[in-house]
């Protein structure tokens, strides 16, 4: 199993945790927690897919991805009213399949051969697409949008640790690690000790 | 005209009195109609085709759609103001077109060789996702989050009852009708009846 | 430069500068005006190469647009303060990009050889859904179901302008040209001085 591979299915399982716990907390069925976990964990790699015009969506070749993504749904069904706060345990694990996401998203791309932007892009849009599709269908505030939080910065710092390690190292796996860890970092160290970057402060817009 | 076709013709139609109706209540001019009855109509079987990789998209092979779906704008128009109640309408009209949309998934995903799980998620696709797109951009409750209806349920039992009838006979046909009716008759029974599935209760999350 | 590779510019430009308005209005960081220009400026673009099936998305073959987007994120980032209305600004850049990109939908459209009806739709389709997308996800209404007021009709107007020009004229310039003074005439007319179709009015829906 190649790392690109290993990387879709670890984020595919748990991306769809955090899309199981949306549906959890808008109180759906067994089957609105299938369809916001698939939607959530699948999202963001088919955005990638046909943008960069894979000839086959990943899940389409792999579709044992969509019961890993049930899984993920059924044990949150039976767990989710075990935790102390679904929404402290949806963005935990949502900073854990953002940093899995990315790496897999510049993978993807530096196997496709796109030029050293792009790879940027695809790691961001792996990485942010599928929980952004969540927040937007559930009519959540998108965790991209939470104002100050470190997420689209820690998404881009991840890409951008990606392509230096890349200049300095043959080794792919040494590339993918640095990506997700820097990714990791600076997400949950948003979540845990509030680190932010200034945000835009205006006069109040006259309307 | 091969039966996925007259499924695309007929989705296409009724879906684009839903997307119609829904600008309606939106207030919108007649060129909003055309919009949102055009998305809705066209929505889902665009990203199954997308995602199912065919050469072309089915409405730009067959751009006549455009003038269907343009026609129901019109109808939807000139008699919406008679409606009793335009939700009510809306909510029927969609059972309909979620019963005529997930064949015509399920039969696209078959045309093109794809493995039973990736059939099922076509039909669930193509039938609930032009609807999802009218509903978060009129930033209404989409149709399949409304809390305890069957939905999503609809749309996965007509295509796991379209797969297991494919076992049975060989007559498509037949396979596109269960489908079809198991489709609508659960949808249907949820709207007419209340039928439900057990939601998902747990305590109130603390924040 | 192409004509079409210069549009593809210039509504990339404007369309940013309109989502980094929004992103200033959210709040957001820095990274966040990078992340909402590039999806307002390059949303309605990619959908319409997705459609088409063009071989590669545009900003993929042309990542220095990714550069373009970011530049006026940063301006805007840097300025917005000083602007009397946010808003105003942002509805006013949103009609020239609008009638900057309809020409670019509809010259590629024209370029991958598509039939009149589809060519209409791309023009209306490449113009209007970067806004759209950038809407949706800010949770605003979107600029294209504010009640009353001209905007896909513009869209629409633009690129049925095109396609007459392109009956009477050999002169692709003459077209475009057509086509973005048509629309943005129209769009601009609704908001310096009110111009509107008559929207849909109907007795309040009982539910």
């Amino acid at each position: 199993m190649s790392a690109l591979a290993l990387l879709d299915l670890a984020s595919v399982f748990i991306f769809a945790l955090t899309g199981a716990l949306a549906a959890s907390r808008a109180q759906l069925d067994i089957v609105g927690f299938f369809f916001l976990a698939a939607l959530t964990a699948l999202g963001g790699g088919t955005l990638r897919d046909v943008l960069i015009n894979r000839e086959a969506i990943f899940w389409i070749t792999a579709p044992e991805l969509l019961l890993v993504s049930s899984l993920a749904a059924v044990a949150v069904f039976f767990t989710a009213h075990r935790l102390e706060s679904r929404l402290s345990a949806l963005l935990w694990l949502d900073s854990i399949a953002l940093a899995v996401a990315v790496p897999a998203g510049v993978a993807a791309a530096i196997a496709a051969d796109m030029p050293p932007t792009v790879v940027l892009v695809m790691g961001m849009i792996t990485g942010m697409m599928g929980g952004l599709m969540r927040d937007v269908i559930c009519n959540e505030v998108p965790v991209v949008l939470r104002q100050g939080e470190i997420y689209a910065t820690a998404a881009f710092a991840g890409s951008g640790a990606a392509l230096i390690t890349q200049q300095l190292t043959s080794e792919p796996l040494v590339m993918l690690l640095a990506c997700a860890l820097t990714t990791w970092a600076l997400r949950a160290g948003s979540l845990a000790f509030g680190w932010r970057l200034p945000v835009y402060k205006a006069r109040p817009p006259r309307r």
